[in-house]
C-alpha cells in the first residue's frame, strides 16, 4: 500500500486523545506498522496539551483540540469519552477528515458504519457522516472469531458472559486496580468475612470509583452505564453492535458483562449457537484459517487463552472449543484479546489503513 | 428437633477432613448452629491427626482415620479427596454410620442421592448404600435459586458461565493466591506484555501449582480435571447434578468454569431458559420467598451481589435479573455464594441435619 502513494503525498492522521490509555498504545501500534502516514498530529485536551510523545521515533507535541487542528487531516482517530466526541467528530468531519471514532457516541447511529476489518471491511464506504465507528472491546475481543464462524454456518444465537479488563475503564482504572492490589496485598485475614476487602480499600482509598465495587479479590458484574429493564449499556452494545457488524438483524444475543482484577485483556465465555450444523473440528480449522485469529486449544497440556499470557498481542485467541452436549450446532469458546489492542486501538488504526488504502486514486492524484 | 432428643440419645457425628478448607468451616458452622449432636468425633489423616480444634467451645483431639474411628458414629461428614471418600464411605456406611460425602466419588452413582435440602430433601431416605451425596460447590451457588424457579416455571435450558475463588481448590489453594498477590503487589509494570505475570511468579513462586495458570491479574479457565471432549468435570459435573437434583434428565444444560482471584465464593453468570412464560417480576417474588436465597438487585444504587461483599455469609445470593431481550422465556441472572459454606459445609451439615430429623424416632427409642 505504501509503495503506491507518493511520498509526498501520504496522508496525514490525526490521533485526538493521544495522551488516554488507548490512545498510547495507538502511538505503538503506528510506530510498529507499515509507514502509510505522513504527518502524524497528536491531539488532546488542553489540560494535555503541550505534552511531547514519541511517535515512530521522533518526539511531537500534544496539539490542543480546536477547530484548526483539523485542517489538511486526511483521517482523524478519536479516542475520547463519547459526549466529546459527539461534539468534535462531526468538527473533524466537517473540516474533510473521514473519522474513526472509538466511542460509544455513534455506533448505533444508522448514518455511521461499524466496522471490523476482517469482518465487514467494504462497510467503510457507507459514512454518510463522514464517520465510521470502531465497536466496544467486548464485542471486538469476540468478533473476529464469530465472524469467521457466521460467514460458514451462520450464527443465529450468542449467549456471552465477560471478564473484563480494568483498563476497559482507562489509565484510572488500571491505577485503582494497582492501588486497590498493594492495599490487600500481605493481608491474608481478608475475603472471609462481608465487606472485610471494602472496609480495608475505603481506610486507605477511599471510594471505589472508577468500578461500582472494589475490584481487588472480587468480580463486579457491572460495567457501563444503566441501560434500562436492569441491562447495562455494554450488555445491549455487544447485543446491537453484534448484530450491525454481521448483518444479521435477527441474532439473538444476551450478554452479561463482568469486571475482573485484570491489568489488561479482556476474555469472554461463548456459548454460540449457527444455523447450520458445525463439528469443532470444523469451527478450529475455520479460526485456524482467520486471518487475526490464533487458536490455542490443547487443555490437556493446559494450553488455551488467558489474558495474563496473551496481552499485548495483536490477534484474537480462541481456546476451549467444545461441542455443546445438549444444544445442536452449538460451540462453546473461551475468547480473550488485548482490550486496548484488538478491542480499541488496532481496530481503529486497521480501519484507517483501509480507508487510505481506499483513497490511494484520491492522494495520488493531488 | 433437638428438644425431642433426649439429651443421652443425642446422635454421635464424625467430621471426617476436620482439618481442611471444608472441614474448618463444618466447624464453625456446627458451633453456631441449634445443638442437635452428641459427640462430635473429628477424623483426618494420619498427618493431621493429633492436632487439637476448637468445636462448640470445646479442645477436641483430631483422631486418624481408621475402621474403628466410625464404631457409635450416627452420621459421618466426609470432605475429603474422592479416593479418600471411595475408599472409606463405604466402610464407614458398613459401620453403621449414614455418610453425607462431599467429594465427586460418589455423585453419578445411580445407588447414591445427591442432596440439596432446599430443593431435593425428601431423597436423602433413597440411600441404599448409606451414602448421600452433596454436589460440587459450582453447582451448588445457584441451585437453590433454580430450584424455586423450576418449581414454578420447569427449568429446560440453562448456560452458566462461572467465577470460581481460590478456595475451591482447598487451603492450597487461598495461599497459593495470596502468595501470587503479594509477589505482583506493587508491580506496576506488570499486566502488559504476554507472560510478564507468568515470569515474575517463577522467578520468586515457581510452577502455578494448583492452578492451570497464574491466578494473579489473571482468570483461568480451566477448574477440575479433563473429562473428554474438551470438557472439564466441573463443567460435566454441573450438567449431570443439575439435572439430577431437580429431577429433570432432559434438562439441556452447558456450563464453562473459570477460577478468577477472588479468596472465597464463587459466582456464575446464569441464562436460564423456563417452559413456562416468566417475568422478571415473577422470579424475583419466588425469589424472595426461597428460604436460602437474597436478592440483591437494585443496580441503580449498586446493589448487586459480589464475593467480597457476601463471603461468610449462609445465604445464596441473586441480582441483575433481566429479560432476556430476544430469548423466551429466560431470565439473565449473577448469583454469588460462599463457595466453603453455601457452596459446602453448610449444605453437607443441612444433609445432616436432615438425616437425624428423620432419625428421631430411632434414636429416641434407643
Amino acid at each position: 500500500m505504501t509503495s503506491r502513494i507518493p511520498r509526498e503525498a501520504r496522508p496525514t492522521l490525526a490521533l485526538v486523545g493521544a495522551t488516554g490509555a488507548v490512545g498510547s498504545v495507538m502511538l505503538r501500534v503506528l510506530s510498529h506498522r507499515a509507514d502509510v502516514w505522513g504527518e502524524i498530529r497528536l491531539v488532546a485536551s488542553p489540560r494535555s496539551a503541550g505534552r511531547t510523545l514519541l511517535v515512530r521515533g521522533e518526539d511531537t507535541v500534544v496539539q490542543p483540540l480546536s477547530e484548526e487542528v483539523f485542517d489538511g487531516v486526511d483521517v482523524a482517530l478519536f479516542d475520547v469519552p463519547g459526549d466529546v466526541a459527539a461534539q468534535w467528530a462531526p468538527v473533524a468531519a466537517d473540516r474533510g477528515a473521514v473519522v474513526v471514532d472509538n466511542s460509544a457516541a455513534f455506533r448505533a447511529d444508522p448514518d455511521v458504519p461499524l466496522v471490523v476489518p476482517q469482518v465487514n471491511p467494504a462497510q467503510i464506504r457507507n459514512r454518510p457522516r463522514g464517520i465510521i465507528a470502531s465497536p466496544t472491546c467486548a464485542t471486538l475481543t469476540m468478533i473476529d472469531a464469530l465472524g469467521a464462524l457466521h460467514h460458514g454456518w451462520q450464527l443465529t444465537e450468542l449467549v456471552a458472559a465477560s471478564y473484563q479488563a480494568a483498563s476497559g475503564a482507562g489509565r484510572e482504572g488500571v491505577e485503582r486496580l494497582h492501588d486497590e492490589l498493594e492495599a490487600v496485598a500481605g493481608r491474608r485475614d481478608l475475603g472471609h468475612q462481608a465487606g472485610d476487602v471494602r472496609a480495608a480499600l475505603s481506610d486507605t482509598l477511599g471510594e471505589s470509583l472508577p468500578f461500582a465495587a472494589p475490584l481487588a479479590l472480587n468480580v463486579v458484574p457491572w460495567v457501563g452505564d444503566s441501560a434500562g429493564d436492569g441491562w447495562t449499556s455494554e450488555e445491549l452494545g455487544v447485543r446491537h453492535e453484534a448484530r450491525k457488524i454481521l448483518g444479521a438483524p435477527d441474532l439473538r444475543v444476551s450478554a452479561t458483562c463482568v469486571r475482573v482484577p485484570v491489568v489488561t485483556a479482556h476474555s469472554v465465555s461463548v456459548h454460540a449457537t449457527f444455523a447450520q450444523p458445525i463439528t469443532v473440528a470444523e469451527a478450529r480449522q475455520a479460526l485456524v484459517e482467520a486471518p487475526s485469529v490464533v487458536v490455542l486449544d490443547d487443555p490437556e497440556q493446559r494450553e488455551f487463552p488467558t489474558p495474563a499470557d496473551i496481552v499485548g498481542s495483536d490477534p484474537t485467541f480462541v481456546g476451549r472449543m467444545r461441542q455443546a452436549v445438549d444444544f445442536p450446532n452449538t460451540i462453546e469458546m473461551f475468547i480473550c484479546a488485548d482490550n486496548l489492542r484488538r478491542g480499541a486501538a488496532l481496530n481503529s488504526v486497521e480501519i484507517a489503513e483501509l480507508v487510505v488504502a481506499d483513497l490511494v486514486p484520491v492522494l495520488t492524484a493531488r
